[in-house]
């Protein structure tokens, strides 16, 4: 089986050989850290073993739990917000058709979305078409009580049991959540819901490969198996014996983090294929939750190329030089275009007639990333053989890897988010949510001001 | 009539009497040589007398145009990169319903996009799609050689021809393109498509005033008179003779340079609607490629949000102290939805049953405001009355005034872009193109090295 490369030979050549031995030290260490639960967060390394644990019994469930559902709705609703839907949702676009919702769909359900925003006009469209719709619901949430899904599931719930009865609605939700604890946990016990637990030690963004990631990923008729194939040998490929010169995990950590040191404070994450869009949306979470925190990480921002060549394309070539690029390539399209001669050439476009698309493609790709280095913009490629399960297995469990021993390098707990709290502790006060009296009262005289 | 309202308030309070003296008179000189045409790329300023020259006898034809789509097609194709699309989409994407590819349209056209990417795997799923369906294409390229449109309309083209026939065909294909030179005005020609001329004196990034936004945003059923009042009002308030204290271009042009002076060096869009995410892509090519050059530039991101309070909103909380933020707030939903009350109250959601989803929006969005200004984000905000085609024509053209004055401000050109030359000559050469043989062979020895 082939396996996803990595690549960032000519930034490494740029480094002496005594950074070079600095950061195998570094990197390995870490690596030893996060194997021996040493490192900081270390009571959330559920995510480590995932590949490697999950049982062929697991995937039978959850695959069972996927057919009932596609089985009887053309709609499933996945409810949940950051790591709840984006690493479902990364690996389906990725996979997908690209114009899947206007598919004739053969049987094979349309995954939709909510509880991911607080958009009234949003849940009133979503509603609308779902109206005379047989639709299902995925509700994951650790507590259940996080805003946004817990409004979007209440109202998602009441009106499929004003459709089709509360018993009947029973048969077409599923929820992920805390295997004990929480409101979503006590609403499951006591409508007898099918459903799955997050393991307590694995946090939102680390997902995908438990039930949260693996459930809306089977229902959407996606092989799980394969992805989690991928995982596992990548998860072997970085194991906690294979050193810097053979570990891409620790590779890219440390190239990341030398560039980061060098003044490169924003990662780009590119790519040439626009399925690969929400994979770069799932990374941004990954690696900003992880790093952006103590007043340090890397800016994680993301563009679809060639697409985005023509908007933030300059901004990359001639704007400040505070940026590198990770280029995610794909190697090997799905399906075959050629390019059609035309006898008139008025376009001029003869000189390409012949080709395939894809072969434009990467001379694009390979144009973009010589007047990148040429404009001092440092590039790392990934490349993947396809897009398949497979790879994208491979690929999301490498980012996991490398950006676990990444925020221990800058010397962060890579696996907690108390910013994330900021907000909320506020909204809950204007809201006067019980128990934010004091912060309720001290916010209102703050806007009296 | 109202209008869209900004507020850097706290951050003007921040500065001293002396700095503001001195951004007015910048900002009010910059204003008077962009009026005089005395500033950089004089030669690019068609866009700034668009919303107040652009007659009704102009929207009659675009409207006309496109009725007589609208009627043929069941499907709109827009091929087009950068400007020649995003100022459509943003429109399309702000107006539309947050599902409409799935509604049932009663004879309302859906846009789709193409010739904005290289993906093989796209065209090819975009033509099975298009199977058996009445469509039509819009192509908008200045030139008609940019790559990525000339590719996609050379087989768009054979495949309707195939389909309908040649002469069928030519009722079908609007272009809209250079009024005398280039390969698209010589195939309007020869072939007799219905035209409209990009004006010589608008660069594409300022183009959505042109029919370059103006006929997809009408094929869509959009009013695209609304769209140009708003734009109108918005050239009347931002006037030649309208100082700094009430010119919110000048405004936003000083504050963001002020920050940009003081290290905040990127800018993150942030909203609170889905449906806005276009405009911020939009934004970030506006502003991107008019300012990112000379090694100089803010860096523009974007984020959705709430959505993205659960991915970004660590690293924006927490992470290095280097960005600002400028919120587009939207003051009333168009559609109503009541969040229900539940007697069981499992999910501890009573506290806000019987209230607007929009009203938890508006609370989430004041308590990121607060959090963030806490955190050291300072934070501009924007407010829309509502999301309607006369308040997105007075916000695009605020952007485009304030974006020419900021650029003058950083002492740039902001209507060039020479940066995005860079990797269309490699890509170019690595596809021996015919004229560039010497380049083809200087690139063919760096990869052999």
């Amino acid at each position: 089986m082939k396996s996803i490369s990595f690549n960032a030979a000519e930034i490494m050549q740029s480094m002496s050989e005594e950074e070079i031995a600095a950061w195998r030290k570094i990197t390995e260490e870490a690596l030893e850290n996060l194997h021996l639960s040493k490192g900081k967060g270390s009571e959330w390394l559920g995510w480590l073993r995932l590949p490697t644990t999950t049982t062929e019994g697991d995937l039978d469930e959850i695959e069972h739990a996927a057919a009932v559902l596609r089985e009887q709705c053309k709609v499933i609703v996945v409810v949940g917000i950051g790591g709840s839907y984006l690493g479902a949702k990364a690996v389906i676009d990725g996979i997908n058709h690209h114009f899947d919702n206007l598919l004739n769909r053969n049987g094979n359900p349309l995954i939709l979305y909510a509880g991911n925003n607080l958009s009234e006009d949003y849940l009133a469209d979503l509603t609308e078409i779902l109206q005379g719709i047989s639709f299902g619901i995925i509700s994951i949430s650790k507590s259940g009580t996080t805003t946004e899904p817990a409004v979007s599931f209440r109202i998602l719930k009441k009106m499929l049991e004003a459709s089709i009865g509360v018993t009947q609605a029973r048969e077409r939700i599923i929820t992920i959540t805390d295997a004990r604890n929480g409101a979503l946990r006590t609403m499951t016990e006591r409508e007898g819901y099918r459903s799955f637990a997050i393991p307590g030690n694995v946090g939102g963004r680390f997902s995908v490969f438990t039930p949260v990631g693996l459930l809306p990923i089977a229902a959407a008729g996606i092989n799980i198996r394969e992805l989690m194939s991928g995982a596992k040998s990548m998860a072997l490929r970085l194991g906690k014996t294979v050193g810097f010169e053979d570990n891409i995990a620790l590779q890219y950590a440390a190239v990341r983090n030398h560039l980061y040191r060098s003044g490169k404070k924003t990662e780009i994450l590119a790519n040439f294929e626009p399925r690969l869009h929400y994979i770069a949306e799932w990374w941004k979470q990954l690696y900003g939750e992880s790093e952006g925190k103590d007043g340090k990480g890397i800016f994680p921002a993301s563009v679809d190329l060639t697409t985005d060549l023509h908007s933030m394309g300059q901004w990359i070539q001639q704007g400040e030089r505070s940026i590198f690029e990770t280029v995610i390539s794909i190697e090997r399209p799905a399906k075959r275009v050629l390019i059609p001669k035309d006898k008139n050439d008025l376009d001029g476009m003869n000189f390409i007639a012949g080709k395939r698309i894809s072969d434009v493609n990467r001379m694009a790709e390979l144009g973009t990333r010589l007047a990148h280095v040429d404009g001092g913009v440092p590039v790392i490629n990934i490349s993947l053989p396809a897009l398949t399960p497979y790879y994208i297995g491979q690929l999301l469990f490498f980012f996991e890897k490398a950006c676990a021993i990444s925020g221990y390098i800058l010397d962060v707990n890579p696996f907690d988010q108390p910013g994330v709290e900021a907000y909320k502790n506020n909204m809950f006060a204007l809201l006067n949510k019980p128990g934010y009296e004091t912060e309720a009262e001290i916010i209102k005289k703050r806007l009296a001001q």
